[in-house]
């Protein structure tokens, strides 16, 4: 048994979902791991990580969609205003969605389901680079 | 130290929640684990899991009848459309609750506490057949 | 490689966000574990956890505005109401957040980013007293 940590930085291009699959599955395939367990940590609030289909691109925008309606950028709204009218929406996204995800690494691979992607899930309008610290345990 | 993997099957009668805990917990009482951690994590985008109270079952209708007003079934909605009016909402849902659960193994039993179930909940209306993956570490 | 394992209990005083990374980090700094993984469990169903902004208060207010807002305490909507016109509301408002975070440990320390806390989020009105079960595992 044995762990390895990485650090990934994803630079994003505003709000959007990016797809850190294979990024993660090439820093896994270095390690001399079969069996284990791979935990994604992102170090900001005002972005995060969802697991979403990875075929049809329209269930991306349809979930941006949501989001945008659910939280809209209102002014006046919130008293957290002072980063920007998509700051304070982007906190609030990120408590709904996830910070974390630990997958099952199984005969060297992630056990993700067919359709399964890893989403970094940016919610500010401009561009950001995002640290995202890898965790693997296992044998 | 060691670690342990296996892959539940759960079959569901269209959407609501399904109380797993009996198979989780039947599974890990078969391993040697008195402390540890057990993940589960599931391998689709329309289904997913949560941790809610196990003694009144009208919490689960309430939460139910919650995620159904938040997220309808609204034709023209959305893009995503193909798989049926139930699909899109049911991605939504998915991505508001969780793919992946980490549970502390104390005394060889699951730490939850004294109310909680894991429940997988179906977001689709037809009956599907879910697969849990399942990763123990701990000694 | 080895593990440990706590109970953090934490007295709220009603519905809030409570840093709890002072406790958090003050039991992880008297285990022996340079790198590893850190896993909260929160053991109950009408609180949760979240990660968020540490430095200016009103996210918080303004997270707390939110759910407020998206999970109403209306009477006569919900069939589960033998508890206080709080309790489902709180139940919803865990469902979409989170019960468990897992958070890898780097040089002695969590790797969280500058401007993350781990709070735990009271969903019910009057204060309660929360068991938070810690498990770590490294070298």
């Amino acid at each position: 048994m044995h762990q390895a940590s990485h650090q990934l930085s994803v630079a994003t291009r505003g709000r959007g979902l990016y797809d850190v699959t294979p990024d993660v599955a090439a820093w896994l395939a270095g390690q001399a791991v079969r069996e284990g367990l791979l935990t994604l940590f992102l170090r900001h609030t005002s972005a995060s990580l969802v697991i979403q289909e990875n075929a049809d691109p329209d269930v991306l925008r349809d979930l941006e969609s949501f989001f945008a309606t659910l939280v809209p950028e209102a002014p006046g709204r919130y008293r957290h205003s002072s980063e920007g009218p998509d700051d304070m929406p982007a906190h609030i996204r990120a408590a709904l969605t996830q910070t974390q995800l630990s997958i099952p690494v199984a005969e060297g691979r992630l056990a993700l389901g067919t359709w399964q992607a890893v989403y970094l899930y940016e919610h500010r309008t401009a561009p950001h680079t995002r640290r995202l610290a890898l965790h693997l345990i296992g044998g």
